[in-house]
């Protein structure tokens, strides 16, 4: 009986980390989305594409050697081993076994494939805030080439120096340091940003965004509804992306934290919400929905570093700053003509930055000192390593459109379809 | 032994709370689909912005004292209290204790943060139902203030009378009467219903929509295939909405009591599809799309004020008569130049009465005479309530934009941004 | 205390069936959005009316007819002895004795209800492929009385010989002759393939899409995004498709099968969309979308006939291989003048053959022998019936509206009302 009850939490463990996960995947529709109301129409089918087929790569490149990257040290190939069905008499009593020789302890036990699912959809959320920074001009293979090297090598290696626990470069561990990001306000999103930051810089800005005079025009996007969808998709999905990251339910204390998490996701995110729309009708007179937007993903990037131990109020705050902080860093990097079309290395950058410095005042057992060795880690790694990627990329294949080409916009010359054919005017 | 299975049943029974509360809130994104879909072009940006900051607005205000009314009767901030992860040890020993004085008896107890995510995304339906009855026409921070009273004040009241179990102004008790709504046919739908019907009267129609001589002039959705969409995300979010108000899962009669929920709501929605499909085919000869999609979300009303009890035959029929009600009352309101111009205040308030009124069909714990006790309590403290805060924001700001914001569309007037900028023809 | 334990794993098969099935809902949104973005905006009202409409009829057919025969032998309303919550505790101590009596076997017991509502939604999946291949030319209400049939009696017949464990009419039983079909890569998508071929062949192409030399011209999809969006619903859908068809969670070989489905029908979708969208580069220069998303869901396709024996190399290389089907089945079609707007056939019928024919490759339950025969007996068995009912629906009210009709577009002459009144240009 007393496996009975080891083989119902088991279950109930692995059942908890699918259904995170799917809601994980769900964000990989979130991020097309938003991205695709957010460009102008002639850019959409393109934007698309890479949408899909980034996620489509993260699944591969991961299953092939990111996991083993991540967690094993050892490469290529390695990750797959997982217990499949026809395996699973062996299984049990394996597991069982280990229970025994563990005691019933609640430690986390589930199935290998449900922890695999559930890390490679983070892969792909990394990757997914990539392509929006780089929209409208960048070529769409050189961004999948890219796609192949960050999510089959680059995140994979920060990620091992932090969940996977290794130390970096064999020279300092970040958990020694007192770092903790609890579902990845750095290790995804201030990655996702940090090589996005490369690749615009590698870019260059948008003909026409920047002028003579330094005057910053808006490039509005084209479909709002999508944005916004987007945005809830991506809201919803979080709930997946922090709630699994307590990566145990089956307890009362897990379950407790699972709850609380899911509380302070959404309460951030509310803040995020509020924040970014008053502090937007401060300084434009006017309700905007895209810094709206914005501020309710910033509010969900800055809990994503701690959301289990904020109090309700305390999460709506972290959510707060989150907010405002996106709208600054929005209108900072236009002056410094760091061209952005959707935001995304102020939402998921910037605001990841102080997600991870925000956990020290909750978390007793972090310390600043390990969050910025950590920032500062991630994005070194991830900044610098980028760079030299694209870079190598743009010698090799180029990674700009032509002028041409981006005027006519990259669905035609890289998709050879409109994205709207019976509505956009030209 | 017995802790464990305890454990079990706890972290079951949090877990079904916080993804039965997931859907819920993806309800929030449906609301907003439907009603972008079903505005004109020129007014879609802002009953977008509408939509996210309400449940923004909603997540806070209900956190700072709608659930502290609700549930508590103590107010302003004590709804907060809530088992954060860092007191769970402290709480597993309480939660036994309890349990242990109680017996293994199979009473709920679950996390209390998933109690409150539950909740919380409860309020935030009722709100979305006010935004589509007063779209393209309302200035849109008079109804942003609006929604701070409703889920801070007017919604929780009412639901402290109902589901909060107390007695009204302490006169009568609502569950004295026999009255029950299972999971919100009259507190939810009925609620917003009511608000939104004062709103309307005070706001006035659309400019264009009532001809001189009582005509009724059709004024189009802009993009139907989003109306859909959110019609398809409300139907998917309400398995959340009815399935997670059984409030337990872990035992046999309960597991069943949510499986049938499932099943008639998703019975109820079908029939009241087809009955109104079939119904506007005899009225207008054509197979309207929107009435087919309010006929959906009327079953979906009708059913939720009991879903456990009726056959699944008896759930589609209920969900028929709905469907039916949906288009009566929408060419009804139309006659009496109240002018919805998404058919909430049909869907919700017409249909939720007779989701109400149809329990003690299959209840027979409940009476008539409670649910229209119930039904007229809800309508009346809404209805009021809102009215006086709707005209005190009239006098103090305003509720109406000027004839020329509405011409051009609240959209730039209100939001600074068109939502297919590239798209709509003028 | 074994009560306990037993009480906790019935539900949690349950709640795990239900997620499932809420997940497959929701794919009749993936399949509106989808069909809704591949078509021109004048026959987009249409299709939304009609995918709507169908997934409602198929919950009415099924709950009236369809069940029965599919899993009872007993026609007529028998399907809906549900347990109701009002006899719930009959229930308990039924299922109680019941579990005595057999042991505490781990065997699937969860509540009828759920999986009434797994089954229909999988109904609706069916019908929901024939939508697309019949689009922009067929009878809206032609389509609706088809769907009465299919999902009343073709669809339940043919699942009565496979899931249902039935003969042939007697004559032989596929499950003896080794065929197996883990969620329906044949009875699903190979069977509503089977019927939209009956029914393009019956219709005729669109006018214009075939030149009087042989040319194929190309109807570019007025919406992509929409498409994108329906692609990446399906997606998620298909974890409960596929991972809610193990039927069981509640003990580590399930649980570890359930995990291994879901990394699995990630892994297929992935490698088709990468393969399709290789191919499409290939073959035609460019970054195709519209084959990136079939190749997503031709890999979908492919696993869905088992997707726990394979390796997720192995899942993903079976994946590979339907995304390179899918865009040669597209070209082939076209060459032989069946037209087919949105892909269905190629899809669902060419890979969907191919799932069953992959299955023994990795399951060694099962013959090649047993898979054509269950494959053929789907084909003839679906496409002859659907043939005649065609034919029938063609003699009394006609399956095809007028050729003026078609080039105004469905939308005004069947729904009266256009999808985007303010954007498309005529």
């Amino acid at each position: 009986m007393q496996n009975n009850i080891f083989e119902l939490q088991y279950a109930m463990d692995t059942f908890y980390f699918l259904v995170m996960g799917a809601l994980v995947m769900w964000m990989a529709a979130g991020f097309a989305m938003l991205e695709a109301g957010l460009v102008r129409s002639k850019n959409t089918t393109e934007i698309l594409t890479k949408n899909v087929a980034l996620y489509a790569i993260a699944c591969i490149m991961y299953m092939i050697c990111g996991y083993a990257i991540m967690y094993d040290g050892t490469w290529f190939l390695s990750g797959i081993q997982l217990d499949g069905a026809s395996s699973a008499d062996t299984l049990v009593s394996t597991v069982l076994a280990e229970s025994a020789k563990a005691g019933f302890d609640g430690s986390s036990v589930y199935a290998n494939a449900s922890d695999f699912f559930f890390q490679v959809v983070f892969v792909a959320t990394a990757m997914s805030i990539v392509s929006g920074a780089v929209a409208e001009r960048m070529k769409l293979w050189s961004f999948l080439v890219f796609a192949v090297v960050m999510t089959g090598f680059i995140y994979p290696m920060e990620g091992n120096w932090t969940w996977g626990g290794g130390s970096v470069f064999g020279m300092y561990s970040l958990g020694d340091l007192g770092f903790s990001d609890f579902a990845g306000s750095g290790i995804v999103h201030l990655a996702g940003a940090s090589a996005a930051l490369a690749g615009v810089l590698v870019l260059g800005s948008r003909k026409g965004k920047y002028g003579p005079n330094g005057e910053v025009r808006a490039i509005p996007g084209a479909n709002l509804p999508l944005a916004t969808l987007g945005t809830f998709i991506l809201w919803m999905g979080w709930f997946g992306f922090n709630g699994g990251s307590v990566l145990k339910l089956g307890d009362i204390a897990s379950a407790n934290s699972v709850a609380m998490v899911f509380l302070n996701t959404n309460a951030a995110a509310a803040g995020g919400a509020v924040a970014a729309l008053l502090l937007a009708r401060i300084l434009f007179g006017k309700a905007d929905l895209t810094m709206l937007l914005n501020g309710a993903l910033a509010g969900l990037v800055a809990i994503t570093a701690e959301p289990s131990t904020p109090s309700a109020i305390g999460a709506t705050l972290i959510g707060v700053v989150g907010g405002l902080l996106v709208v600054i860093a929005i209108l900072t990097l236009d002056k410094l003509k760091i061209d952005d079309p959707v935001g995304a290395i102020s939402v998921h950058g910037v605001v990841g930055l102080w997600g991870l410095l925000a956990v020290p005042l909750t978390n007793t057992g972090t310390t600043f000192f390990g969050q910025i060795a950590g920032a500062v880690t991630i994005f070194v790694w991830v900044f610098v390593t980028s760079l030299i990627v694209w870079l190598i990329i743009k010698a090799v294949m180029g990674v700009r459109v032509s002028e041409e080409e981006e005027y006519e916009g990259v669905d035609l010359s890289e998709c050879g379809m409109e994205a709207y054919p019976e509505f956009a005017k030209n």
